[in-house]
């Protein structure tokens, strides 16, 4: 059985995030889908998907964190042709994944309490994203 | 075709690792399932799950480089709210990633020969950690 | 519904990357497969795959970052039992990941118009790797 939806969300450039698990999980619900695997991808490659604690401090740790560890100020080759600024967004997207799957067990979302499913969006101005949920299971 | 197992770990606290592959396949060979693919989660946001060579120069230096990318000694809004001394077992266990896939087949796990599955516990005290492996295929 | 493919390509070493999208895609062609998920994995720990923006720039990008953030001139535990120098090649692919999963929708990989897949040499020698694609859905 596979169930899929298109969820999207606007966001305000660098560093915005987004809690998706309430949309995800509603997903699975409408899916019917007892036990199985739910699968969450961002369409492009400059915005991240992951699991945190969704509270504002960790929010704001995340992106500084990837600010910190892949810097917009670095030399990159991508800006040598490019030019568009966002060399350190394609790669901090890709460092931390652009998907998650999450285990569903009586058609609901296996999440601790303090775990949520979010998107970050990475790229320097703001986006429409498109993200695909697939639930497959039984 | 959809089996779900719950595996269980005790941790020691940060940097504790553990081999998961055995527990994993066992999943694998209970399942029935010929080919598909596996998927390995670790409820709660502090727990991280990967595949690596576990032998136990890499087991230190997994979590060495974590320290190192992602210190304790940083300052972080987490901290601010929550005081609880773990902003950095958050950000490790979201950039290494809290779940796995891998793929199955001849009911059996691929994986290479100095390939292994394992957990690895971010968060600064000890914990019961509950994995969820899920298998689908046919 | 299960389909599942092995794709062998010949890395040069250390810092080489591949476009696997096209070999993907054709095996989720080959599937038949209208919804589902593609899972992407690199037998073996020192290669690594994920998606990115497949242009030169970037290409080269990628194993400068993970090389500036995991670099091969540092002290590893892994080195010191096996002499293998290839300590950080084994981080890095762990760190980025050794797998992929992109969704399926008409029969078709559903990716960003600049969002490829991609297989990135960690080791410090050549490689025969082989990529197990497993297509699951409807």
């Amino acid at each position: 059985m596979v169930y899929q939806k298109k969820v999207q969300i606007e966001t305000r450039g660098h560093g915005d995030v987004h809690d998706l698990t309430r949309q995800v999980a509603r997903a699975v619900a409408e899916s019917e889908v007892d036990a199985g695997i739910c699968h969450v991808f961002n369409v492009g490659s400059t915005g991240a998907i992951g699991c945190i604690e969704f509270e504002p401090g960790l929010q704001r740790d995340v992106h500084e964190m990837l600010d910190q560890l892949i810097p917009a100020a670095r030399e990159y080759a991508h800006e040598q042709t490019w030019h568009d600024g966002n060399a350190h967004s394609h790669l901090q997207a890709t460092m931390l994944s652009q998907s998650v799957t999450v285990p569903i067990r009586h058609n609901e979302l296996v999440l601790g309490t303090w775990q949520q499913i979010f998107h970050l969006e990475c790229d320097v101005r703001p986006h429409r994203r498109t993200i695909i949920v697939t639930v497959t299971g039984e």
